[in-house]
């Protein structure tokens, strides 16, 4: 009863993160309403994704013809100050702040197993390794920026065990109150931060 | 900083229901790392919607050669009985149940104005068409099969007043206890019904 060419939508389609069987089916019927023209310019638009490439240094996307993103060739940002973040998403919330000019290098998303998988490992070593090709061989820092959970906070402490002997420090980000957030509701992890690391 | 190919995708897809720009750059991400070949072919099975086609006659989808669907033009179907649905995926909730072998009109979804749109009243006037071209210019049955909300239920009275010479009978899904169900949970309307309505 459903046409093959919407079955095969529906397949392809569920099986993306987030996407179900019902919100594909939805989907492929809203598409059809839309009319051959937009179906057309979206299927372009995802199509264009096959052009993406990811960073050979700090594995963030790229379009470049080389095989580094700009962000790790961009001579105005700090060559020996690193920030290791789980997602490209976090790459761009970090860089939307305006407030960090240094190298970057996304670890891949992390499971809830506790340790490191293959693809983590060998970030990390990739990372390693542009470290040591520094004039000093050392990172002036490395901040270890993963999600402030009991996950996040095994991860950070197994990367920076790892990483110890390959920066000056290591840190990760400041912990408090959230702008507008409320004291009321914060938790008591939080508000401990925010009562230790005052300002 | 976002390549642009990324870019057009988010736009694009951010734009359709339920997706949102978050959702869209997370997508991009995740369909970047599962590489180009698989890039490639949700590209194509999205593609293949353009080749969808709208009946002419009960608005549900089709890829045959003609203007018809094969839920139209099954002889095997009840010709005289007709269901009035809102949405394509009620008609295939409806069809997998296996308890209806006649024909469908699908409306197109309905808005809270409380009123019916230009595009509902262009479907109805196609199936007060195709009740004039039946033998009896009658229909034996009208299911009006919307949902049993508030806005459903002034829809159902809307269309059962436009229709009621067309049909000999006007009928709506019945209400009750879902199975599954339980009575305390039950809203008072519901268990109303299936009070009134005792089997």
């Amino acid at each position: 009863m459903i046409p093959e060419n919407i079955q095969r939508f529906i397949q392809a389609f569920s099986r993306l993160p987030s996407i179900g069987p019902r919100q594909a089916t939805r989907l492929a019927f809203k598409l059809i309403a839309g009319g051959p023209a937009r179906v057309a310019a979206l299927s372009q638009a995802l199509a264009g994704l096959a052009q993406v490439k990811t960073c050979a240094r700090c594995f963030f996307v790229h379009t470049n013809a080389g095989a580094t993103c700009s962000l790790c060739t961009d001579t105005h940002r700090a060559s020996d100050i690193f920030m290791i973040l789980e997602k490209e998403t976090d790459l761009i919330s970090i860089e939307r702040t305006g407030k960090y000019a240094g190298r970057y290098l996304v670890l891949g998303e992390l499971t809830k197993s506790g340790v490191l998988e293959d693809i983590h490992k060998l970030r990390l070593a990739v990372l390693k390794k542009n470290i040591e090709e520094l004039p000093t061989q050392k990172a002036r820092e490395i901040i270890v920026a993963l999600n402030p959970s009991t996950y996040g906070d095994l991860h950070t402490s197994l990367i920076t065990k790892k990483l110890s002997s390959y920066a000056e420090h290591i840190t990760r980000l400041g912990r408090g109150i959230p702008t507008g957030g409320e004291i009321e509701f914060a938790d008591e992890d939080t508000l401990g931060h925010s009562l230790e690391r005052r300002i």
